[in-house]
């Protein structure tokens, strides 16, 4: 069963349309929405050799921090619990995810600790947003345009080799600012893609009642890669920290982000690549059994 | 160096005021404060030998939803991070979670899914308390009496094989009610004892600028332990549930609560149990090296 058929079943359990989207979203009672996500990474499957302790402590942060963007939201607070292997790891850790929370104007507020045979870190953004702000993955029409941040498989090209793309794998960059924008401009769905570009369409897809048909040399991809390789890295590659989001077309361009049209939003229930359907492929946790 | 000698360490990358309660406050801008907590367990450290799945749920909502009582707090919205070791286990781990929000006023919103070769839960708590009625750490003063909310030592009771306490070390049951209407009544610190009482009157200790002094002939003991072992699990056994706090005297008895008073608030720098300076040793986690 993979990371997505569990998802179906903890929808049985708990209210289903709370797990449609990156964040809760949480009345706040002063006109504002709370935004909460939470993130568990792990050293073995998350954490690419050769990371040091103050990028590992980054992306932690990172992660959170990218679904509070893909709501629309302000960053806010974050709380970090750390399973820590061994104690001198602590402090590069949290000097890195205290680094990444004053970059994007989060605050680390708390958190907990516990030892751990293999290192685990979950991190928890919390956000606010206007209710006329939030942006969520249902909400894409047909005829929107879909259009994604910057470059796509910049991290899983790293993992493949090309060295000029470890900062992206290594030191992600959410897009605090570029999800805020988007969220007052008014785009009409949004999630990040941090299990490739395929795998987020789909997920779009399960979600909103129309298709999406992308044209695929309009990606951007990753420099200094060969064409062939650098679209399928940015099809189905994980790691990378843009936002996918539709929008009414005109929308764009949105002053202050920088965005790639890709596709469009279709009536017909299929995702398409070049007019065919796109293999639904790319970085999914898998048990076995 | 023990988890609190690392708690020190935290101190020096993030606000040190931070880490001195179980929850970090938020302002929330309608009058009301955000209280967050975040608590990591996992199979080998936390979960005794026997427990079923849907008691590991319980308990991982049950330690945060502690958290938000100690404060004083009105519990809301839980999120569950789940690293997990085999599927199989997921439906009775959130049906647990579920169940504990439920039982005590709150809502499972949301969480993360991973794979974990020991299964790791971080569940984490939201929940909102006026500032009048927030109840922090510091705050006791000379005079105060010293009370809890009920037994200690049931836990490790259970674990030394007193099997009619099993209950209380497998189902926890977070003191929510207690918490609200204390913190409302005017209590002047508190915090959850879930390291044993000798290890919280000392957290206590490193908070405030006064002392403390018990009288273990007063201490709610275990049920059918020995009076001298039943003491011994009351001072240093970890794994309880029930609130530690300082109160003005003459404040209590408190309608809805039972408190049972073990002690003063004293001037003097000192931890003392009978008179004589209590040992400082319960439940921590410690790492070699």
């Amino acid at each position: 069963m993979d990371e997505r058929g569990l998802h179906r079943l903890i929808g049985t359990i708990i209210d289903p349309e709370r797990l449609e989207d990156d964040c809760a979203v949480i009345p706040c009672g002063n006109g504002l929405l709370l935004v909460a996500s939470t993130d568990m990474l792990h050293e073995i499957t998350d954490f690419p050799a050769g990371m040091t302790d103050w990028q590992i402590g980054w992306m932690a942060v990172a992660v959170t921090l990218s679904d509070l963007a893909s709501m629309g939201a302000t960053p806010g607070q974050v709380l970090l619990a750390v399973g820590l292997d061994r104690p001198e790891r602590l402090s590069g850790i949290m000097v890195g995810a205290r680094d990444c929370c004053t970059m994007f104007g989060a605050e680390l507020v708390g958190g907990d600790l516990d030892a751990h045979q293999e290192l685990t870190l979950v991190s928890t953004g919390l956000g606010t947003v206007s209710p006329e702000h939030l942006v969520r993955r249902r909400g894409a029409r047909p005829g929107d345009i879909i259009a994604v941040t910057g470059p796509l498989g910049e991290a899983e090209a790293a993992l493949a080799g090309y060295d000029q793309h470890r900062k992206e794998l290594l030191e992600p960059q959410p897009r605090m600012k570029e999800g805020e924008i988007l969220g007052r401009a008014g785009v009409s769905a949004m999630m990040d893609i941090s299990d490739g570009l395929a795998v987020s369409l789909y997920d779009l897809f399960a979600v909103n009642d129309c298709g999406f048909s992308i044209d695929t040399t309009r990606l951007p991809l990753p420099a200094g890669v060969p064409e062939d390789e650098a679209r399928e890295l940015a099809l189905y590659g994980g790691g990378d920290f843009e936002l996918l989001f539709s929008a009414p077309p005109g929308l764009l361009p949105v002053s202050g982000v920088r965005a790639h049209v890709i596709g469009e939003v279709i009536p017909e229930r299929v995702v398409l690549a070049d007019g065919e359907p796109l293999e639904r492929r790319g970085y999914l946790h898998a048990w076995d059994g």
